[in-house]
C-alpha cells in the first residue's frame, strides 16, 4: 500500500493592521490548515478570510487554539489548570467553527498552538482536558499532537481520531521528543536533510536522533512553517520531494 | 388567547476574579439568558458555568455579542464597519455555541450588547450585517432587537424569527425609541410604574411616551437587569405582577 | 531669517511577533519620533528599543498615545469622554516616560494617534482634556496638533508650546482641515506634488485646497509615514528637497 | 528604640465596570498602597482615583506591576525572560508615575504583584531585572520583596532601599518561605493568631514555622488584604493590636 501523509501549516496569524505569513500561496501546497483563533494571533476578520481561502483550495480546516498571550504569540508557558485549558479550547474551537459554518464548510481537526501544544506533550492531565474539549465539540474531529505524546494518548483514550505529527526542521531526542529550541542543535537548517528526515519518518517510522540512534515514531502529518522568506519555497520543495518518493499527500481526515 | 411574553436578562458578565450580577438567582425568574461572549464581558470559564446553569434551569440560551471594549463594558460607540460587526458577531456566537454544544444544549437566540445594540437601532446596514451573521450561523435562531428598530426589520428581511424587546425601566420617545440615558427623564425608578408600563405594552401594544402621547410597539420580550442590589427583588416582583395580570411568561422561542 | 521645520514620523508600532515600519532607517531622516505607547500599537519591548534608537540618533522623542483598540490600530472613533481621554493620555505618556527616563533621555513632545488625533481636531473639550494631561505631566512638553485645530488652541490656552502639523500627502479643505480619507481625492500620491505642497506651506503658510482657493496655515512640523515600501525613499526625498529649498530641518523643541 | 513597621495593601484593582476592594476605607489604616497598573488589574481611571485618594490620606504610593494576564489576575506564572520582566516593570511604574506626577505627589515604592512577586522570590535573574527597572526609573524608590528573598538581595545589590515584607495570614516554612497556597496549612484563618505572628515577627524577627521551629526574618512591612468582607475589620484590628504592642505604624520610606 502506498504511503500517505498530510502536510499542515499554521495560518491566519495576521492581526488587525499586522500581517504575518503567506497564507494564500502556502495553501496551494498543504492539505491541512491550522487557523489561529484570536488568543495568540488572528482576529475575526482574518479568521473569516482564512477559512474562505482554505475552503476554496479544498484544504482541511483546523482550529489552532493558543494561550491568551498576544504579545508573546502564545509561545510562553502559562501555568494554567486543565480546566482553564479545556475552557479556552472550547471557546476558540467554537469561535472558528462559527466562521466555518457561516462559510458552509466543516471543521476537520484541532491542533494546539505553541506553548499549549508543548506543555501538553508530557502533561497527561492537560492533554486530557484538551482532548475532552475537542471531543465534546465534535467526536469526529481529528486531534493533532506530537507523535507519541500525551496528547495523542489522550485523544485515543477518549475516542478521537488522532494525527501523529512530525517536524521536518527539528532534531529529535532518543525518547522521540523534540530537542528544545534552547539547545544549539535544535534546528535543521539544510532543507535537503530536513526532507530526507521526513521521508524516512513517513516510510520507515524512524528518525535518527541527536545521539545517533534511531527513535520510532508515526508520521501522519508534517508541520511546515508559513512564515519567513523561504517558507513558500520549502513548501514547494517538500511537496515535490514527497511525491517523488512515492508518498501521497492527502488531507489527514481521509486516512486516519 | 392568553398574552405571552419572554423575560430576558444579561448574564455571565463576570470576568476572571471580577464578579458581576446574581446569575444563579435571577435565572429562576427569567426565560431567556443573554450570555456575554468575552468581548465586552465574560470569559471562557464564566461562559461554561453560565451555560450550564441556564440549561439546568431550562432557560433559553442566547449569545450576547458586544464590542471589543472590556474596559468600557461595550457601552461606548465604536465606529466600526458592517463587515467588522458581522465578523465579531460570528466570532462571539461561535464561541458561545462551543460551550452550548459541549454541555449538550442548543442556542435559542442572539441579542447584541450595549453600544452595538444601540448603534444598530437606527443603522440598517449595521443591523443587516448582524442579522446576516446570525442567519449564517443558524437560521433557526431568534434575533432580539429594540421593538420596531432596524434590527427587527433586518431580521425579518433575511428570514429570521425576531423578538421585539421592550424595557421596563426606560422611558420612550414618541417615535418608539428609548429616551437617551443622557437625559434626566431616561429612567423609571419606581418599580410600580415600570411594571404598569410593561403590562400595558404586552397587553395593549402601547406605551405612554415622555410627550404624553402613546406610541405603538410590540412587546415580545422584556429586558430586566441582573446587576445591582435590587435586581433580584425586581425580577421576582415583575414576574409575579405579569402572572397576576394574566400574562404567561414563556421562553421566546415557543411563541415567536 | 531662515525657514525651519520639523519632520515627524510615527514609530515603535511593532507588537510582539508582529513587525511594522522601518524605524531604524527612517530615524536618519526625521527630527521627531512619535512612539506608540501600547494602546493602539507598540509593547514594552518595542518602546524600550525605539526610545534607545531615537536617543542614539538624537531625534526628539514624543509619546504617541492612542485609543485602546489594538485590532483597529487606534483608527476607529470611540465615543469616549474627555475624562477618559485625559486618563489614557496620562497613562501612556507616563509609560513611555518610564523608558525615556530609564535610558537617560527626556521627552520632547506628545502627539495623539489616529482617531484620537482626528476626533480632537474639532472637539474643544477633548482637546482640552488631552492638553491638560500633557501639561500636568510636564509643562515643558510640546503638543502636536493639526495646524489651526482645536488641539493647538487647547495647547496655547493652557500654556504649552505647540507644533502646528501639516501633511505632505493629504489634500486640504478650504477651512484648513484635511479631506476625509473616505473621499477619493483625499490622498496625494505623486511625491513631487506632495513635496511642493509642503515647501509652500512652510515658506508661504499657504496650501492650495481641493476647491482651488488657498487656505492659510502654519507648518511647524511635517508628518511623514514610516510604513509601506516607499516610506524610506520618500523620507529621503522630502528631506533633500526641503534643504534644497533653503528650509532647515530642526527638532521642533528648538524653535517653537 | 521603638519598633516600627509599615502596613501595605494592594489597591486600585477595580477595572472598568468591575469593582474590587474597599480602597477608600482601607486607606485609613495602612501606610503604603500598592496601586495596580493596568496589566493584572486596574485601568487609567482607577489609577487616577486611587492615587488621588492615597495622597489625600497621606499614604505612601507604590507601583504594583503585574504580569499581563487580566483574566488570571496576574496570579498565573508566565515563563517570561528577565528582559521581559524589566520591560513590563518600567512600563507600569512609568504609567503610574504619570498619575502621581499629574496629582502633584511622588512615588514611594514598587511591589511586584502575584505571580511576578512569587516567581522572583527564588529567581535571582528575574529579581535583578525588576530591581534594575526600579533603579533606572528612580534610585530613591523602595523595593518591596518577601523578607529574605532574592528580590531583597537584588534590591540591596543595585543600591535600592528595600522593605522586607511579611504576611500575617500565611504560614512559613523553615527556610523562611511561605507555605504554598496549594497546601492545606498555607493560610492562617484565626485573626488572633495572625496578629500574634506579626507582632512577634516585628519585635523578635522570628516566626514559628509549620515544622514548629523558628525561622529568622525581618519584618519591615506587613501585607494586609483589601478584598473580602472581613478585610476592613482585620485592618482595624491589626492596626490597633500593633499600636497596643508598642509598635509604631509608619510609612516605610521614613525608616528603611
Amino acid at each position: 500500500m502506498k504511503h500517505k501523509v498530510d502536510l499542515n501549516c499554521d495560518m491566519g496569524e495576521s492581526f488587525g493592521a499586522y500581517k504575518m505569513g503567506n497564507d494564500e500561496e502556502i495553501l496551494d501546497y498543504v492539505t491541512s490548515a491550522n487557523i489561529a483563533c484570536g488568543f495568540h494571533a488572528g482576529d475575526p476578520a482574518t479568521m473569516r478570510k482564512t477559512v474562505k481561502l482554505a475552503l476554496e483550495k479544498n484544504v482541511g480546516i483546523g482550529a489552532h487554539p493558543g494561550l491568551q498571550d498576544l504579545v508573546g504569540f502564545g509561545r510562553r508557558n502559562i501555568a494554567l489548570s486543565p480546566q482553564e485549558a479545556y475552557d479556552l479550547t472550547i471557546y476558540q474551537i467554537g469561535a472558528l467553527s462559527g466562521f466555518v459554518k457561516a462559510e458552509g464548510g466543516h471543521l476537520q481537526h484541532v491542533k494546539a498552538h505553541g506553548a499549549l501544544y508543548n506543555m501538553a506533550v508530557k502533561d497527561a492531565a492537560l492533554s486530557e482536558a484538551i482532548a475532552e474539549a475537542v471531543y465534546k465539540i465534535d467526536p469526529e474531529l481529528v486531534l493533532f499532537g506530537l507523535s507519541g505524546s500525551e496528547m495523542i494518548k489522550a485523544g485515543e483514550k477518549i475516542g478521537l481520531r488522532t494525527a501523529n505529527e512530525v517536524f521536518s526542521d527539528r532534531t529529535y531526542q532518543p525518547d522521540g521528543s523534540l530537542t528544545p529550541r534552547t539547545q544549539s542543535n535544535a534546528l535543521i537548517t539544510d532543507p535537503q536533510i530536513a526532507i530526507e528526515q521526513v521521508i524516512r519518518m513517513v516510510k520507515e517510522n524512524k528518525v535518527a536522533t541527536v545521539e545517533n540512534i534511531d527513535a520510532q515514531l508515526l508520521a501522519e502529518t508534517i508541520c511546515i512553517h508559513g512564515d519567513g522568506i523561504h517558507a513558500l519555497e520549502f513548501a514547494i520543495q517538500i511537496s515535490k520531494s514527497l511525491k517523488r518518493a512515492g508518498i501521497e499527500i492527502v488531507k489527514v481526515s481521509k486516512f486516519v
